[in-house]
């Protein structure tokens, strides 16, 4: 069994993580850390956990040595904490924002601050299965991509790294998201009178997830990032141009190529049918990200589109899936859940 | 294995039925029928199953012999095929309403017709474990419950079964339901935006399912069905009042006995939280029924409350849960999905 | 030109009294109090009265004399104020709980505390220009009924008062009520992720509108209260059993005879139709309450139904109706927004 | 008063056409055209009517001489039925898509077929006030924008009209819609099912409107068009780059100076607030557009917003003011509902 702890256990994505974790059949967890409620029972913070699970959140003191630890902490808790969980943990797999990028200037005009551990940025294996697969088989410290950014970079990949787009004219992105994204705290901006049925565009540029997206598809990357009314999921679309000469078929090509073998990557593009393009409405509690893409002929402008779990494949599942490559597990193990319709 | 056919199998209860069956360890698909899809794929129907199943839909005439068939057809449908299938298949399952009452006179009103195999009304043994979990060791015919009759019965039954209730104000449900039970064939009431944000009252009085509570019950029931805005999900709200004498020990006492060991029956009623008494939001894909309560004691009027997933316990899990007890398999073999916390 | 002052003038019953107040020809906006927001401007915080008004909050020492004042504040805070507001303003409409009740005992059992001036619980009239408007043209103090409450009174009031229905049984209730109705404060139970799609019973019993209704009608009344998905609209159920002897022609009369003249009320019970009984989704923004009913002839059992824009018929419109009435203007000056369809 | 007719008047841009003609002053509807339900209550088809109008639907044949006519047909219909309507009113407003282009290739390019009239492209006036105000006031013939084409322009038009956008890289425009925008006849794709929490692309490329977008701006334009998850509502984010040398001032300016006197038209780009961008939530049932912009100063990215209701200013409503500004009088008669919040 692979011992685990979840630290910021009674978060949505720590939630989300005990629910996957306590249905895996080779790990154990031996640490639900909370500083807000130790002591208490995780199902009455995570109410479909009831019957799963009688585990109580503990305090960080309280977790011993373990074979990999979840942190699922509020930004810049993760570089403030990291050393003590590095010391315990031969694994550690942060779903932060503090170690998505490898880039101090780019984190300062990102983040507006000072990264407080630079040294460490080399250090983690960016946890994106399909861009680092090898890496993350050997690596002790890795960084689960945003959630925006993650299905950013794979409707984009297959033709970034095959040289396919208009490097000049770049990409942009535009990304929905649900509430659950912004967490379990409350305040004004996410009560339900106000949050419901918005059409909210909370970041029309400059957006952290933005700089992801640039570093690993290596584009000129704009994104606007707005609220939809949805309490799970993400798509994102991505405009960009084909450099010329590059047609329909080598789109397809490219994405058939690359993910041909991804056990949660699937490309939907259909001629017809409700779900012909990637919509999340599908896609939650599990652990894929569909993407798709169109091509207007005419012009050459690319439309590609992403769609994902923002608390699954863009939080927990993935971190989990990370885990799994990282144990030499089967890579699906405990994440074969397969969504639900309709919903 | 256990060879089994699911008959309307392009429905919403056929794709929750093929989405279970799928994922059960000891169970082989042999036939998924849809009069509409012949020789489809499942998938274009159900895409959540997009790489779960490579099934296509086959015509009624190409299933052979099986262990058991779902019958998860529209309404007067099943009175119509129930003899071929008995002579296929050694279980059938039912989820339409043809054979869910055992009264000819009481099917007659509520079902404005006249039921056309009314010697085969008493073979049926109800799928309702909670109630009926020996007889259904050894059934051949199931009818499962309606949605909201088993929402409505699990609700009231351990005081029901106490003789707690005061028989003649009887008992007064309130059900509200999302738009998934009425089908997925589009008509201007369903309409997106006809439907959304309503609080439909569809059913002030003569539902169907009234007539089965009362049936389980042994008690008058009244029923208003109310359709709100949700795609899953049953809530039914039960007013009664307690017979004299009866306190709130002893209505406590009556729950915890009766649920006690039951997998999929939790009893919810707590002094705090958010999700204190039972609501479908969190048990969306899972198999459990919640029910709770609340006692005026001024007044001894009670309260009672049970939630459910109309397309799992309420329809396809529910039905599964059966065929786990025919068969002789633990009784939650493929429906552990615990649901999901937020959606 | 009426002078009128609102005191609670950012919160959600608050704003709508602004709108609703700024677009009638006859009444001036001569205070928006907020103790949270003084000089800033209302539509900082209302944002649907962009470009309608210029107005700035400001605090309650600021309010001179006027004709009318609404106090729309939380629970307990109007019988602190009452004083000084009943001093400033020939009249005061109260929107709180705080003068819903005119028994004390009755107020102790459901608000669970001390009334502060309990002498003053005679002198209001209550805000239902159905039950009690020749009062309201001479009242100085008005006191707004609950928005379920209004609801629920609206909904059997023809019938209660015709004695049509058996009074031993009494009448179950069950409301349902969007986000909207628990104001505008942040806090973990109205958290989007969380409120969202729920079914949340809040009150199973004792709710405070509960005992509204019980003095409206003279009857014994329970009442359960759920959080269904929507900011707007409430709908309450009322199950009652009529006395012996009364049919369906009686009831259909009572209904026509109640509400012929009332230009709020429309009695909606149709034989077909989307539509067909009261549903909140058209009354959005508008003053209505719309009514129905449904009889089981072979049971005498009988379910009338209300629904309602909580903001507006439930609160603020009310609020303004009221006001009409008793400075002699035409009843529905300012209140004849006739509702969105589809919304 | 000015006699007006409505031929579609069963759909929802014809029920909101209603609902506005009928509660304005100096307007009097002489014909609400349907070919399905003529001789039928309107308030049927409507029911937030109720008690607002008597009218029935009639036959076209039943419409004699009138001073307007609005076409709220299906697409193709309008073409068809052109010549009879042009002979009896003096004015033609229509709200299909086949008077919105003025290239007949690249309406041939868009909607796959032939112009059926294509002699009449030239005659029709575009009905944007804030683009062709002066040409409006002569104008016989009409043509609405589509709903995205309205905010899409309105969206960019300040910047594209003083030429400091980037021609080469064009915009690229990303639509989200609610479901209202298909219309009131029920399929399988707008069942609520389906539809309820989609993020469906129904249209990565070529849509239609894209074609105006690029006609009234004079870029070239790329669009993609979602359904989300609401009823009314429709918000197009914009993606553009400046010319070099364009800064943030010339930008603020251009809005100022393009919308200062537009009475429906706000620029929404606060510094703060949850409703800091435009956002369709607070617009719904008003004729307001909202538009917004932010610029990413170092990369002279710019990304503008826009959102409208779009059965108002994105259909009724801006025919309607279209239709004040040809008959002379105030433009904003009958538009000045401000919208709810929170709804």
């Amino acid at each position: 069994m692979i011992r685990v702890a979840v630290v910021g256990a009674a978060g949505y994505i720590g939630g989300e993580l005990l629910r996957l974790l306590i249905g895996h059949p080779e790990i154990e967890v031996v640490g639900a850390v909370s500083s807000r409620f130790p002591g208490k029972r995780v199902d009455g913070v995570h109410p479909n956990l009831r019957s799963a699970t009688d585990l109580l959140f503990c305090s960080a003191d309280e977790v011993g040595a373990c074979d990999a630890v979840f942190l699922a902490l509020p930004h810049r808790a993760a570089m403030t904490q990291i050393d003590q969980w590095i010391q315990r943990s031969e694994v550690v797999i942060d779903l932060t924002g503090d170690f998505r990028l490898d880039d101090i200037d780019v984190f300062r005009r990102y983040y507006n601050e000072e990264h407080q551990v630079p040294q460490l940025l080399d250090a983690f294996v960016p946890g994106l299965p399909e861009l680092h697969r090898e890496s993350l088989r050997g690596a002790n410290l890795i960084s689960i991509p945003g959630c925006m950014a993650a299905a950013g970079v794979l409707a984009l990949h297959p033709l970034a790294a095959r040289d396919l787009i208009d490097r000049e004219q770049g990409a942009q992105f535009d990304a929905r998201t649900g509430s659950s994204g912004s967490g379990s705290t409350a305040g004004p901006a996410n009560l339900h009178a106000e949050r419901s049925g918005a059409m909210r565009v909370f970041a029309p540029t400059g957006h952290r997830h933005e700089a992801e997206i640039a570093r690993h598809l290596g584009l000129p990357a704009a994104m606007t990032a707005t609220g939809v009314e949805a309490v799970r999921g993400v798509q994102t679309i991505c405009h960009a141009t084909l450099r010329p000469g590059v047609d329909k078929q080598a789109v397809r090509r490219a994405f058939r190529e690359q993910y041909a073998e991804e056990p949660f990557v699937r490309v939907v593009a259909h001629q017809r049918g409700i779900f012909r393009y990637p919509d999340p409405k599908i896609l939650l509690g599990s652990n894929y990200c569909d993407v798709g893409y169109a091509l207007d002929e005419g012009t050459g402008r690319l439309t590609t589109i992403a769609a994902l779990d923002n608390l699954v494949k863009g939080g927990a599942g993935n971190a989990l899936q990370c885990l799994n490559i990282r144990m030499g597990r089967p890579e699906t193990l405990g994440l074969t859940f397969p969504g639900l319709h309709p919903l």
